[in-house]
């Protein structure tokens, strides 16, 4: 590759422009007008010549995460540790900011750590910060976006709405007719698209949506346990109860056992996420399959490849989920 | 502080050494006597002289898994990100090697990036890369080793002696007399550790120490699984077990399940580690704490501590353990 690769200025003359201008481009610098920058970002991908293959690429990705969550988080961790070690690369990994995005902080550390790529586990990025990042030629992929990242937002999310679908037809086929969804919280678009997946399951089965069961907290047991405690307690409590993450599902359990329920003769629970340890528990998860892993793998070769000046006709990806039936989910009691 | 600190060739001068030798010194040259190199880092030590305040520094510290296990690996990264991030710095997370030593190709890697310092959670590290690290003045910290470190050193472990005593005398005091151990793999400490605390429990109690019902496997829930129903198809099984880990007391209790038993009621388990989950899980786990997240700041700390020139007394640190009891002991079945 080396020895064939046109030179940077025979690409400049090529396009029309100065060695200068095209180095600016390849160097990520600011002064240079953005459609300017695209066309000869083309030009330099069209020749393979990337950055990445520059003597003084830095030797590592970023992975940013709001906060670290057992189980979750490592999951998405391994995905990106593999393919980054596979291309040689380390990873860096960051906590910062709050669930929507990171901090002003951590935007002044990352430009002068100057990674390959940044995988960001966010709801959204600022445009500003976009903007800094783009300028200095780092590329970056938001894992499970969940506000409402627009098509030019690298991003790689999971089937949400089939998930919610998938879920809720389970506990309707199983009997169910009460059925809560405990989600995320209000203004993350997964929750949001879990919820409505729920919703078009009992409108499809004919089944009324009682606004009464449907409620949006945390990812958390603990906010699990709460909402499942009220629901149980309501006059008309529910027999099934959509989570929306396993660790809410556990949650959900806990308070059916503290009501004296059993799962899953009493009380069904599907769970979300389908972590390494949820076959594990007692009873096993049903779960919907959020392939957090391959999320974390395919975030990071976007990233790369994005870093090797290759852009996708896509740069948006949803992958699949699946209902995975074990042990927390049985016919209604009649 | 930069304004009152004595210049590198006063210090030299004070040493009775010339700059160059002080020099090679700073920037962890390998041409200089370990004895003088030892002599002048006291100087360089006593004068605060250090090489994080050097301009060239690097703005990151290094942790090194064998394998990233979620809840157990998490709760470390969680403490090590924490005392890194208090101190402007970054962690480049790193998979590599065997639960021995990370491999070869590592140590050309981190000696090439120059971290801060590296944390290592693997039982031990060989001699010759020690003495990489320590020629290019990369100060190296392991956690809960697993071979037997010598006292020079720096590692940060947990009582796995006192969490075995204290896990065995909680079911001796519930009335169980055939109690089993299934622990790590049996060329670890920390196996060994937990296995004499419980021979300790059991011999001080008077009880026999049956070599059947000491199993030595790996941390996992599907070993647990495994050597659990092979202790409970005995013909004379135990009513109690004492699991290695969360994760293979998870095991335990599923293999219960299977022989119709159920947990606390038919037998009790007791894991290791009080990973998050724990007290998500139905029934709740009794189990020791290990402050795995404790270990990683102690661990990042001597690092830091290291890297500013500091020795320490000493460089090896126990942290303590306690048990936590919950659902999943109860007193033997008359």
């Amino acid at each position: 590759m080396p020895e064939t690769r046109v030179t940077l200025a025979a690409i400049a003359a090529e396009a029309g422009v100065s060695l200068a201008t095209m180095s600016k481009v390849l160097n990520g610098r600011s002064d240079v007008a953005p459609a300017t920058r695209a066309r000869l970002e083309e030009h330099l991908a069209r020749h393979g010549y990337t950055r990445r293959n520059s003597a003084q690429r830095s030797d590592f990705v970023e992975l940013v995460f709001h906060e670290l969550e057992p189980s979750w988080s490592m999951e998405v961790i391994e995905g990106v540790e593999e393919v980054a070690h596979a291309a040689n690369l380390s990873v860096v990994l960051t906590v910062s900011g709050d669930r929507h995005a990171p901090s002003a902080d951590w935007i002044d550390g990352v430009l002068r750590r100057r990674p390959v790529g940044v995988i960001l586990v966010f709801s959204d990025i600022e445009a500003r910060y976009r903007e800094k990042l783009h300028s200095r030629g780092i590329p970056f992929v938001i894992v499970d976006p969940a506000g409402d990242p627009s098509p030019e937002v690298p991003s790689v999310g999971s089937a949400n709405w089939s998930g919610g679908l998938m879920a809720t037809r389970h506990l309707i086929e199983l009997g169910h007719r009460r059925i809560a969804a405990i989600t995320g919280p209000e203004d993350m678009m997964c929750s949001l698209a879990r919820v409505d997946g729920y919703r078009s399951a009992m409108n499809a089965a004919g089944l009324p949506i009682d606004p009464a069961l449907i409620r949006f907290g945390d990812f958390h047991p603990a906010g699990g346990e709460r909402h499942a405690a009220e629901l149980l307690a309501l006059p008309d409590p529910p027999t099934a109860i959509f989570a929306g993450s396993d660790l809410q599902a556990l949650g959900a359990i806990a308070a059916g056992s503290a009501a004296g329920l059993r799962v899953p003769d009493d009380l069904s629970v599907v769970g979300y996420d389908d972590i390494a340890l949820s076959r594990w528990m007692s009873p096993q998860l049903t779960t919907v399959h959020q392939p957090l892993r391959r999320m974390g793998e395919e975030a990071t070769r976007l990233a790369l490849r994005l870093a090797d000046g290759v852009t996708p006709d896509t740069l948006r990806m949803d992958l699949a989920t699946h209902l995975v039936v074990r042990g927390s989910t049985a016919p209604r009691a009649a």
